[in-house]
């Protein structure tokens, strides 16, 4: 056994002399786990650091690349090597749990490791230099106005959303715009708002805090269930209509029109969640249903999926009647999107970059699906892969007879991390048994052996194992 | 008289051939004013314009200084002039008035025109192809861990506050982060909420859209009158004890600790609103009240004055009993400050460049306050500066038989925006005569000819002219 010293980093790493690679990779992952590397901590190069311990730089650069893989290091080329920080639950709370890192596989997450950072710079540098000083300034209520035309003329083309930069309204993500359109909702007397009886827990709380109360719309194979929306005395609704999350089914033809009707009828307010309408594999997507009542659709999209929600910037489609009052509202909320970050995402729109960060993550993503289409289909015939084959994610039905729970704690014992319908449920009813799984969330380089322990996990528990 | 056209904008300039430079300035003009050539649109180089013209390129690049001094125009070396907008209300409003564009001099603006752009890319570009890809991903709730660090840093060294990261909530700007305290103290309970009788009416309705009842408490020449907290029944109040907002005024020792005593006698938050409190002349700022009472008090503090309101970031600290119900408002509330920015700041901060943005305006402003006071003195003498040497803005008292109207009017005659006192004032009551003069407003270029027609306009309006 040789020991030797990150350099630079001053740590001492045993190895043994018979598997120093083994025995580098154990002693990076310890360290890891104890913090002594903490997450963001930069490595050496391998060929620096096999030097040092006087193993060669392959040896060093093959843990470096299956530690990435398992999620413990993270690597870009040219960038180097650092520690890395979990996608969600961990970077929120600050803190890493000390157990190997999960694959992460829960819906409405999406990986931004690839983020078109280079892209995005050189916009940046070159927006920052060419803007005019008064630029610099606070952004106008609604949204920097180069941004809200770049919106205006992106959404129309890709999402056939019908609307002018009048329309558009800015935010730092869909939750800050859902609570805005809520607020304006309360502000005009709203008591009662629809939601799809499946949904993330977060979007309810946002809709509490401003007051109004969430009623349950359930879902079934055409998507939420319009009809009942007669007599539920909502003032609004809010709707996934392009591929209802999680459960993955379109809100079909029919009830589209259905919406628009009673919203018509009782001068009600669709809210059109389009968080992945861009992400469609078998074919064209269809359009935004905003299209089919301009006047009655709030339609919400998000850069957060295409891009990263680090950028922080979302946006509101808002019928004319509606927009005094959100902006009003927006004033006294207080809250505003980075001035600096509107002017860049507008010319990184017009530079169609924006189409070419969709079009990549889509690619991506529709192998990811594939990937785990086929697996089920191999592995665990008696699971069904539902949903239609577009956006972050799909559902998994499961065998009668085996339980979400078994499914998610299977997963949790092999590192993945996954959850079932019933955590996505509004209210005690009781849910088809089903796993939703996120196949947007792990970066490129853990996606599929996260997919392939997920099956793996689904198989045992569906074997009883 | 000649015509030509603005290289590659197609617009057709008649020139005068014995005052080729008036007219081409009043061409300009006119062209800017119908909106011909909007806000933004580039000019042609000097030298290619005059050539287009027939003209001496001194000629032009005469003009073009004119109208950016006027504020038609910015220029900055290397690229190139543009059409301006205004600072503040127009381009709120997204609008552009007819007339000709005012000199900002209103209270509690701050030019921006000078950001630090080029630091600021080049930062930006660093840390983005430095950052882990996890990084991209959803910022903590209470901010990226890495600004916090730098935050906590940065005020105990400058502001003497006393902070760790822990204590650090990261917001879009002042009112994001002080509706979100509010909401805090509503979600405990509260109702009602003192805040000084002078100040901006914008913050009376992001606080008032909260549910809580903002009370007035008077100021005088010690600041606000802390003893009338006594029976006025509020469970926190809103100070601005570095520099009274808009008075100048600072609150005296004796307030300070008075105000601490309350708080904790009745268990009640300070918000201490410290918005300008990097920017003292005479001598070193006196520390944040915070470190009196960092369980009591609440210190807010803001990006937009030493940097840009564009950057979009603002910081709470915040006592560790509340910190809880703080982050739970921010979650249920939506809006979060975009990761990126939050990244880039974090390593501004520690690359000492925001210390530099604060001493290089901090020296332009004190120029500014130096020469208000001298052109008062000279030409004035009967309306006095008030306020300490400090912040972004100055009281000017007004001789008994002056109405502030007709400063303001007179002043508005000459293209110089400035407001008076009574508009800061919450309720109905008198306030004396006074104009509030915002010298952190205007541009480098504009500042000493705003200054030089506010003067003057106080001037003819003393003479009752």
């Amino acid at each position: 056994m040789s020991e030797g010293s990150i350099a630079g980093l001053d740590l001492h790493l045993p190895l043994s002399g018979t598997r120093p690679a083994r025995s580098l990779e154990d002693a990076i992952r310890s360290l890891v786990s104890t913090g002594a590397l903490p997450v963001g901590a930069r490595l050496p190069a391998a060929r620096a650091l096999a030097a040092d311990l006087g193993v060669a730089r392959n040896t060093v650069a093959d843990v470096y690349a299956r530690l990435a893989a398992e999620g413990w290091l993270e690597a870009r080329v040219g960038a180097g090597t650092w520690v890395a920080a979990f996608p969600a639950a961990a970077s929120q709370a600050g803190t890493r749990p000390a157990a190997a890192p999960p694959f992460e596989l829960r819906g409405g997450l999406v990986d931004a490791s690839d983020f078109a950072f280079s892209a995005w710079s050189a916009l940046a540098r070159q927006t920052l230099a060419e803007l005019p000083g008064t630029a610099f300034s606070y952004p106008p209520t609604a949204g920097v106005v180069a941004l809200r035309q770049s919106l205006a003329t992106y959404l129309a083309r890709t999402r056939g959303v019908a609307v002018g930069p009048d329309n558009v309204v800015v935010g730092t993500g869909f939750g800050d715009l859902l609570s805005l359109v809520c607020r304006a909702l309360r502000g005009r007397g709203a008591r009662r708002i629809a939601v799809e009886e499946y949904g993330h827990e977060r979007h309810r709380r946002i809709i509490a805090a401003t007051g109004l109360e969430a009623v349950a719309l359930p879902v079934d194979a055409d998507g939420a269930v319009i009809e009942q929306l007669e007599g539920a005395d909502a003032a609004a609704v809010v709707l996934t209509p392009a591929h209802q999350f999680p459960t993955g089914v379109p809100l079909s033809a029919a009830r589209r029109r259905a919406v628009v009707d009673w919203a018509r009828r009782t001068d009600a307010l669709v809210l059109e969640d389009d968080y992945d309408g861009e992400f469609r594999y078998d074919r064209r997507s269809i359009g935004a249903l905003q299209a089919l009542a301009p006047d009655q659709v709030v339609y919400l999209g998000t850069a957060s999926k295409a891009l990263a929600p680090a950028v922080g910037l979302a946006w509101a489609v808002v019928p004319p009647a509606w927009r005094a009052e959100v902006l009003s509202q927006r004033e006294a909320g207080g809250a505003a999107a980075a001035g600096i970050h509107q002017h860049v995402l507008a010319r990184f729109i017009d530079a169609f970059a924006y189409d070419r960060a969709v079009r990549r993550r889509r690619a991506e993503f529709r192998t990811r699906r594939e990937l785990l289409e086929g697996l089920l289909a191999e592995r665990v015939p008696s699971a069904s892969l539902h949903g239609l084959a577009a956006g972050l994610q799909c559902l998994v039905r499961l065998p009668a007879d085996v339980r979400e729970e078994a499914v998610v704690d299977a997963a949790a014992r092999r590192g993945v991390a996954v959850q079932g319908l019933a955590e996505f449920r509004l209210g005690d009813g009781v849910a088809p048994a089903g796993i939703v799984v996120g196949y947007g969330a792990p970066s490129p380089a853990r996606a599929e052996r996260g997919l392939e322990l997920f099956v793996e996990a689904l198989e045992a528990a569906v074997e009883g194992r």
